[in-house]
């Protein structure tokens, strides 16, 4: 087992595992799909100590440590590590990246078999559901049979809910943070919006722009867009208030305000990693997703999966009533089921910076579940 | 004194009025000036009887009745009229287009004298009070002395809190409906993206596409992020659910949602009344927009101005609290001021449509006012 002092840094690998072809929900088979993860800590002999992280939207497999010659953590490297959340001396932690991403798993971009050339809007119309489905055949892959949890926030907290639904007898426990289980009408229409801003640029061309000037503008108002809905007005109060950026300029709709500079940089900077298909794919299986009602857990095969539900309470864009409806459904089918809604002024983005609470929850309840497990 | 029965029309006609030179707040100075205007009802002998509707963001200067051969009303036809809240037996009601507008007023889109060309960028950066100083103007060529009451929603309360700033001997009383005493970050930051949009669409060209194909897509998109913060989550869920809106389709990212189709509607809509440029400068004037703290009547001249300030319960984009917060001011300065948060679902739309509570109170707070002016 390899040894991590408190100081030391965790070392991140991509991987790659060909998972074949995946027959997708909408019956459409997708051929040689190439899935992107990375672990962190020791599969154990019995190889019941695996946990699953789900990332967000934008998310990608490198959820922690450190990439050689990279100076930037995976996006939940304060949660994932030694004597973190989840606890890398204890447990196998797997990231993958999501089916439809540009990080590594097939997507939009990468090259479709039968043409050579990258699919752009060739690829399928895709679920969560199908997400989800790559996910369990990557983890047969690695031989696990049963893993100990799933979790993740936001888009990773309905792929959690998904494994549930599609998986139950997979999965021993499942974390799902500020989400949902269905996407609204004002979810929708945020996305909407940004997708039509996306198909609004000229060098979008119908989804044809991978040996071309790529749609950066569409995609960087699409990703401000984004922004406000992760932040909350208050902690944008907090940030910014009214300063001005600076006055230095001539022409007179350059940002003045320093929110104004904040997202356009932020728009600039995503660009850069991110492609504007996958942005349309993966927002579209984001408001097709709606596992409530009969569709949750009607007649549960596996009564023992425990859940720990968790929603911060400035969180306008999976508010907490959310996650109150998630666990209403969670007890009404008798499932042990924790909730806590954690005081927050983060917004949306609490799940990624609120570390301290979450830790102290994370913590607590893989001990519960785990013990039955690793220690009987 | 004209004699409407209840079930007669007000006949709306626009009338204008050359203000001649005038000299915004950073010094500049805009020549031959007109405003685009409306009036219904009849000013009285001693004319003090007038009452200012100022309108929100894209509104105009056609607030009642019906102009002719048109089926569609004016924007608060059901607040101004016989016996409504602003009953048009008793006072003069007045509104009309702001500065920067694009429905008759000198905007962006008139044309420069100096060139005889559409202003384009070239007309001068402006602020809510170089529009409220406009409307003075107004009033003052209609040969009135003060107002009974300036009243308005939204970016019309910023214009009624202006008027209250600027000109407090010109108004007896004041209703900022729906507003704040200065813009946030979170509402700044919409304003950016929209603008964001309108300047990507190439046919923006720099401000100058007046004989040319409008930038109307980045502005139905800048439309489309107005029309998610006017409404809320939960008027969004009881107007479109998650129905889908028409699945006879083959492109993949066609609008499926109801909600999806309802806002490209608005969205294309709003193109063929409204002026791209308009839609930079005028948020550019809110987001400027700060009366707060010592700029808010610090010593008052006139301690005798009535406010009624009016919120709404599901208002985000202009919550309750920002109401409460020029209460607090106002308390703190001795004026006579009645707060009503009314109980809505309806967002900030809510001051469009919550017509029956709203009524109640304008009609009893200017019964109060009128009382020692109209009757003494």
């Amino acid at each position: 087992m390899t040894e991590h002092s408190e100081n030391s840094s965790l070392i991140a690998t991509v991987k790659y595992c060909k998972i074949g072809n995946v027959i997708l929900e909408s019956t459409k088979q997708l051929g040689d799909v190439t899935i992107a993860y990375e672990t962190y800590g020791i599969l154990n002999e019995k190889k019941n100590n695996a946990i699953l992280i789900t990332h967000g939207f934008s998310g990608d497999a490198h959820a922690a440590g450190f990439r050689e010659h990279e100076a930037k953590p995976g996006w939940w490297s304060n949660m994932i590590g030694h004597r973190k959340a989840f606890d890398t001396s204890k447990y196998f932690v797997i990231c993958s990246n999501v089916l439809g991403g540009c990080a590594g798993t097939t997507g939009p971009s990468s090259i479709n078999p039968n043409s050579n050339n990258p699919y752009a809007l060739d690829f399928p119309t895709m679920t969560i559901a199908d997400m989800v489905h790559c996910q369990k055949k990557l983890i047969e892959s690695l031989e696990i049979d049963k893993l100990l949890a799933v979790a993740g926030g936001s888009m990773g907290g309905m792929q959690v809910l998904q494994w549930a639904v599609s998986y139950p007898e997979k999965i021993r426990s499942a974390i799902p943070i500020s989400t949902t289980m269905k996407h609204y009408p004002q979810q929708i229409a945020f996305n909407e919006v940004a997708r039509q801003s996306i198909m609004a640029d000229t060098s979008w061309n119908n989804g044809n722009y991978y040996n071309q000037p790529h749609p950066e503008r569409g995609l960087a108002i699409a990703r401000m867009i984004g922004h406000i809905t992760y932040m909350s007005d208050k902690s944008m109060q907090e940030k910014f208030s009214r300063n001005l950026k600076d006055k230095d300029h001539t022409f007179k709709f350059t940002s003045d305000f320093e929110v104004e500079g904040y997202l356009k940089c932020r728009g600039d900077t995503f660009v850069k990693r991110f492609d504007a298909n996958s942005y349309l794919y993966i927002t579209k299986a984001m408001d097709y997703f709606d596992v409530s009602g009969n569709k949750f857990l009607p007649n549960a095969k596996n009564k023992d999966i425990k859940f720990l539900v968790i929603s911060f309470s400035s969180d306008w864009l999976y508010p907490p009533y959310q996650s109150e409806n998630i666990v209403k459904h969670l007890t009404l089918r008798g499932y042990n089921t924790t909730y806590v809604e954690i005081k927050s002024t983060y917004g949306h983005d609490s799940f990624l910076v609120e570390i301290k609470n979450q830790t102290k929850l994370v913590i607590h309840f893989l001990e519960k579940v785990s013990k039955e497990v690793l220690y009987d």
